[in-house]
């Protein structure tokens, strides 16, 4: 076997970097069940049918399809969204509005870059059949809850209305035609500052004094009233205002949202939104399915994961999830280290036993290190003799010999 | 969109379905944990160079695999033992024993049947590096426990050694290059019966005498060396006797187990195993991994839910994630409702708002029914004034009005 490695652009997440990640993930499923959201699971593999043409000729190029041994033309999904409006059409009896969450890869076959993978992990929140603002509160308000039951505090939802840049067309400023256009540079606002959206919209033939208008006319808007309704629903559900703006130059990129859009911010991660969203209220209809409005959001796990292990954020979700290693002291005191082992397990802390009972205990030390477990249990022929535990923290290298009580107070901290 | 429909053999798990599978893997992972036991993730698509070749011609046809834009041959995991010998070949420095548990799907383009789909879920737990009993013990363990959590009783993990198959070439009853065929057919002994088995091994062309003695040789064996010191362990480890059993008969069907194997079933259910596992000392090599021995299981995720789904066990992990459905009595109210939805979730209460506040409460209270929630909650203009809730359960169909810390114990029961 030559090729005995990753494929470019795809990644084995490794225990070390799982640990953080399953935790990451838990949270999610537990704010998105919170705000009654109920999981959904599609298959990897579609009829190309549904994948193709649906967010044009570029994303085509991306999807990874071939022909089945059955002939069918098929492919991996590229997006969580376009499942959901196939689900949306396949079942038609489903109660609507219909909340779910769904957390699956999707693939891309884009070129890799730091933060960019061809296998990526996608975390769709999305409440379909509802055009109340309650809908679009709720979404906002379980990115809020998941970042700040992650520890993070410093963060920003910025919000905005699409409308917001509707107005721009109505006030005869620019044609409709050219909107698309001017979103996708004042997009870059973040990015590239007032100077280089208004460089870029001049290359674009766009005359200075209508880009200085355009973006004079976005910074003094003022909430829409969907807005208004949104951010008092907001304060009603308790999100610390802190943590929440209006954005009137927010744009997204994407040319489906009709309405609310956000984006969640950590200003001192730099990396880009680790969450956005907004909502759709054609794009079901236009992806295959019913005409339903929509509005959800992504939040994005790896990149969450990225921000936190690069700035050593949060240790305690870093950890190994494994608190003990029990080592063996000897072949005759094997049923000692056994018998603790199911005692701890009891107590429902995660125990491992070492797998090998001729090992020296140095070795079986050097293991949990490696593994960076925190705590290594030792139960010698003394410690076998007065029922005592030798435990050894590996992190502040201090070391007691206690009784199971004492011991397993030791390891729940 | 003419194939609005998932692929033939592959499945759309609704939210519905979705509450059991969730709630299963959480027990699994805890008691993956539990035992030490540490997550690792591979991607969906590996080099076909990996995939091919590793488990006969048989398989390679029931392989995804195709070019990539790039040129690449590559495939879809078929199981989730293959990508771990990768990734142990591509990390040669992972601390072993490597203990890992992976839940992913596989793919297989299998002809689809009940019971059979071409995407699976596999929850795969092993031990990599260690001869140690004590490993195999230990991954019994995780079996036992695991059906446990889930609420089971009545269920017999079968446990077994080649080791007494190998006995049969040893005392020469049989030639070693039939012993494959022989265990093939003895395999199916739960199945078919003794009878079955003979006259299998009849039309292979063996003599009835033969087949006689191979049968009550196998039936009087008693355990290994090996065995004795895994059931020794096991009671260590508190594995309840009733529930696993020296079985001198179960064979397993896979060529690659080199001694312990083990199965678990549930006799009322009507269903094979559910799960099973065992050493394969030499397979991790044999896949293009380094000559690790190695012990593990794979539980079957959708056989257990298909067992408790069709026969209706286990109530309370077959409901919905949603405790209580938030209705909305008038746009005046709004507040109250939202305000309410705000205290439950910070008691960790699962809640859904109702997203439509123009909705007739009678619509909402379908709508919950529907989805099986169990309780509504309903605050009018009298409830708002009085600072109370009404709070109706959709199973008894009883009501109540009651104050916040009322209706926060009864929700939390």
């Amino acid at each position: 076997m030559n090729n005995i490695q990753t494929l470019k652009g795809f990644r084995d997440f490794l225990p070390s970097q799982m640990a953080l990640r399953e935790r990451i993930l838990t949270i999610f499923k537990d704010v998105f069940v919170l705000f009654g959201f109920a999981p959904l699971q599609t298959p990897t593999l579609e009829y190309a049918e549904v994948l193709m043409g649906k967010y044009g000729e570029e994303a085509d190029k991306l999807l990874y399809t071939f022909e089945d041994r059955g002939g069918r033309r098929i492919g991996l999904n590229y997006d969580l969204t376009v499942p959901l409006a196939r689900v949306l059409s396949q079942y038609q009896d489903i109660p609507k509005p219909f909340k779910r969450y769904q957390i699956q890869p999707s693939y891309r076959a884009e070129n890799p870059q730091r933060g960019r993978y061809r296998q990526f992990t996608q975390c769709d929140v999305d409440t379909v059949g509802a055009t109340s603002e309650l809908s679009d509160a709720e979404i906002i308000a379980v990115i809020y809850t998941a970042l700040k039951r992650i520890g993070f505090t410093n963060f920003i939802i910025q919000i905005n209305d699409r409308q917001i840049f509707n107005n721009l067309v109505q006030d005869g400023l620019i044609p409709e035609e050219k909107l698309t256009d001017v979103i996708r540079s004042v997009d870059k606002l973040d990015k590239i500052g007032r100077t280089g959206v208004t460089a870029e919209l001049l290359g674009k033939g766009y005359e200075a004094g209508l880009i200085e208008a355009v973006l004079n006319k976005l910074m003094r808007s003022e909430k829409t009233e969907r807005l208004e309704k949104i951010f008092s629903y907001l304060k009603l559900l308790e999100v610390d205002e802190a943590n929440f703006s209006f954005s009137p130059v927010l744009a997204r990129g994407l040319d489906y949202y009709t309405s609310t859009i956000f984006e969640a911010i950590i200003p001192d991660a730099g990396i880009g939104s680790v969450a956005g969203g907004g909502r759709y209220d054609n794009l079901i209809k236009t992806l295959g399915g019913p005409n339903l409005p929509a509005v959800g959001t992504t939040i994005g796990l790896d990149r969450i994961c990225d921000v936190i292990e690069d700035n050593d954020l949060f240790p305690n979700l870093q950890n190994a999830a494994v608190t003990v290693l029990v080592t063996i002291f000897s072949e005759e005191l094997i049923s000692n280290s056994l018998k603790i082992c199911s005692k701890l397990r009891l107590n429902n802390i995660p125990t491992e036993l070492y797998a090998d009972a001729t090992s020296k205990i140095e070795k079986q030390m050097k293991y949990a290190d490696q593994k960076k477990i925190e705590h290594v249990l030792i139960i010698g022929p003394e410690e076998a003799a007065q029922n005592m535990f030798t435990v050894k923290n590996l992190k502040t290298r201090e070391q007691k010999t206690v009784a199971l009580e004492e011991l397993i107070n030791i390891l729940k901290k």
